[in-house]
């Protein structure tokens, strides 16, 4: 393994070190005892949303698909593991010929979720899918994450564009995670060009106060970037006064400017004022981008503003108040023995606290109401009732080791949008609240 | 570029697309207008620390040297940006040469800053050093937010045992340099093993629930993992009744068994209870790990409970309640012509609202009081007074280019650790405050 995820990878690389060593460990104990290689189901949920939001939203489904077929141990890792001695040598060897060979159904991505909710379950022998859960773990509880901020605020942004700028806010390659999760949850485009190279989003750039200070006048540094990136561009407007340099922006570009940008101050008050200055200078074409630390609940309030994009930064790739979701992965149903036709008896832990789980293999199921709106999430172990067959959330990613449902990143925003639209109105209220639907546990 | 970060890389790939866009197309526009070549100063700095904190902690100087080094635009790269029409031909072949030949000045890792410290100092060329802005302020935004848990957490913890377990709560890769960051401020290990792998930072691991009930019975479990990983091991003893597992855990492994590990409950109570229960059974040296949701708080209030060690996963990765520093990157000082022997002048925006800054190139040291304890960072772009010149902050990191301050990680620690025992007592505490320190600026 020489190198990480993805980030920009077109050969991915190996995955098997994003693991807690007690996943190895663990592996060890249980090929010596005989009990590794018994049929195991784990399953991904989470027994609450983040405080008052309304709904999840799966992100990252692809990302682990990647990461399940990438996860090998080549030589450096276990030579690694070998002078650590973190494992043993039938340990070591077991994990050479290491490959996922079994079968995983999940929530496809962009679909929406509620505590309880299977988002992924992961189906083999005890060894091969207990190696997963750190991995799977830190993609879907990251891209989740950021999903469901960057569908609250396309929800508060309406029709506008939503601009992803937070690279700078999180790690180089959470960034490029955090933009293809906003582009799932509703997100138009992103300043980060490793996502773009990588996943195929659209990019933009504006321009950042440096320019304008590098030059010897605002007029300058407008001059230059337009001589250079045409009239089209987006003009920084707010190192100086803004009204002055409205007024040269128009100046330079004419009324053909595409846009400018406001990166401080009142931003409805401002977007305003520029707002009437473009129209006053004829500039009626010419787009506002705001940008400064905004989240979903600042972007509702620029809702009457004349605002026609908005960049979003650290409040999107920090999750706005919630960066992590708190999914587990959880062993619920495990056969006796290692005979592959043993039946799988559920499991679960049944100690003090909250931190119990329902046992058994699940199916989920969005039911609902005679308008054709979500009602319940009804998530079980038992038989599937008729009238929910074709309502069933979990479909059929892995099988047999072999990834079975690659998608382009764009399906993902249209089951995103599809989704939201599927559930009860205040679903998209921004105020806090309890999960917009129940979630029935039969 | 065939991938990211390092992730785990022995060979580092190039990190020249961890970009905004409009870096780029700032140096074609500048490269056009002929001031791409204006020496330049670019500072990285905050105006303020995460609400309450006493003090921040430089994490990822060592990430961003190695980013530095390793920012290339290879042929994907540049493909990538040709056929994306990101930036024009002469761009192209001036990105194609790129290798930053400037100077780097800054906080070394590990130093404690305050509002305004300018933690990082960028000198060259407009063109060169605008494009390493969203590369640094991703890697010392995310790790310096991670190393400041991190203190807080090991002020907390005393002298017990820190791990960090947080690899699942966050990006895959996060989570390897928010294990760096967190033993840059005090954690011990960590159940990462691509930290390990990478940094060489010790790692450790317990064991799961599903570990035990993938087996017929709890002393199965137990059994299994002291056969495999000997007496010395860990073992996880809340999966069903808690008394009745540590029983079951010291006739498995004898009064030799390493640690048990509590993950659920009131841990106070249980630790009391575990304790009592260990000493009966005369397992007198084995150790009580606890983990579950910890942060500095519930860290702190079990100083009284008969604890050794504490796993701590979501609350240290997402910098507990602040994932992200506010650092910007700003020019504070460019020549007025390219003639490399053109003077600096100091710049900054000056529009409204807060985000205005002070120019020019600075230095910084800290004073201290009769008592040899810090009491004021003193920040400045004039003249150092002779009785600071020995109390600077900014050491050299890059000159011409060559990286000039690598350092093993345990050095950063061991500064942090005495950068922290400078400071006033009140640093310590974990309750809200003020900077523990003013920022004079001069």
């Amino acid at each position: 393994m020489d190198t990480a995820d993805l980030g920009l990878p077109v050969e991915v690389p190996s995955t098997a070190l994003f693991t807690d060593q007690y996943e190895l460990t663990m592996v060890q104990a249980a090929l010596r005892a005989g009990t590794a290689d018994r049929r195991s189901v784990f399953e991904v949920f989470t027994r609450r949303l983040p405080e008052g939001r309304r709904y999840g939203v799966v992100g990252g489904t692809g990302r682990v698909l990647d990461a399940v077929e990438n996860f090998r141990f080549d030589d450096a890792v276990l030579g690694f593991l070998r002078e650590m001695r973190i494992v043993d040598g039938p340990t070591l060897r077991w994990l050479a010929d290491y490959r996922f060979s079994g079968d995983i159904w999940g929530y496809p991505e962009g679909e929406v979720y509620f505590p309880g909710s299977p988002v992924l379950r992961v189906e083999g022998s005890f060894a091969e899918c207990v190696l997963l859960e750190t991995v799977i773990l830190s993609i879907l509880n990251h891209d989740s994450a950021i999903a469901a901020a960057a569908s609250r605020m396309s929800v508060a942004a309406g029709g506008r564009r939503l601009i992803e700028m937070g690279a700078r806010r999180t790690h180089e390659l959470s960034a490029v995670a955090a933009a293809r999760a906003a582009y799932v949850g509703g997100f138009d485009s992103t300043s980060d060009l490793a996502a773009g190279f990588r996943y195929g989003i659209p990019t933009v750039g504006t321009s950042a106060h440096a320019f304008t200070l590098l030059h010897d006048s605002e007029r300058d540094a407008f001059r230059a970037q337009v001589d250079s990136l045409g009239r089209g561009t987006t003009l920084l407007v707010d190192t100086y006064d803004v009204a002055e340099a409205v007024r040269t922006a128009v100046a330079v570009a004419g009324p053909e400017l595409g846009a400018v940008r406001i990166d401080s101050g009142d931003l409805l008050l401002v977007a305003h004022r520029v707002r009437q200055q473009l129209d006053e200078l004829g500039a009626y074409d010419t787009k506002i981008v705001v940008t400064s630390d905004l989240d979903e609940y600042a972007i509702a309030s620029l809702a009457a503003a004349p605002v026609d994009a908005y960049g979003v930064g650290t409040q999107l790739v920090t999750g706005s108040g919630h960066p992590t979701c708190s999914m587990v992965y959880k062993l619920v149903a495990r056969a006796g023995s290692a005979d592959v036709a043993a039946p799988l008896r559920p499991v679960a832990k049944k100690s003090l606290g909250a931190k119990s789980s329902l046992g058994g293999r699940k199916w989920a199921a969005r039911r609902l109401d005679e308008y054709g709106v979500a009602e319940a999430e009804v998530v079980s172990a038992g038989e599937v009732p008729a009238d929910l067959v074709d309502r069933q959330l979990l479909a059929e990613l892995v099988k047999g080791g072999e990834i079975v449902a690659r998608e382009p990143l764009e399906a993902a925003r249209e089951r995103h949008a599809a989704a939201r639209a599927g559930l009860p109105l205040s679903a998209i209220q921004l105020s806090r609240g309890e999960p917009v639907i129940p979630t029935e546990c039969r």
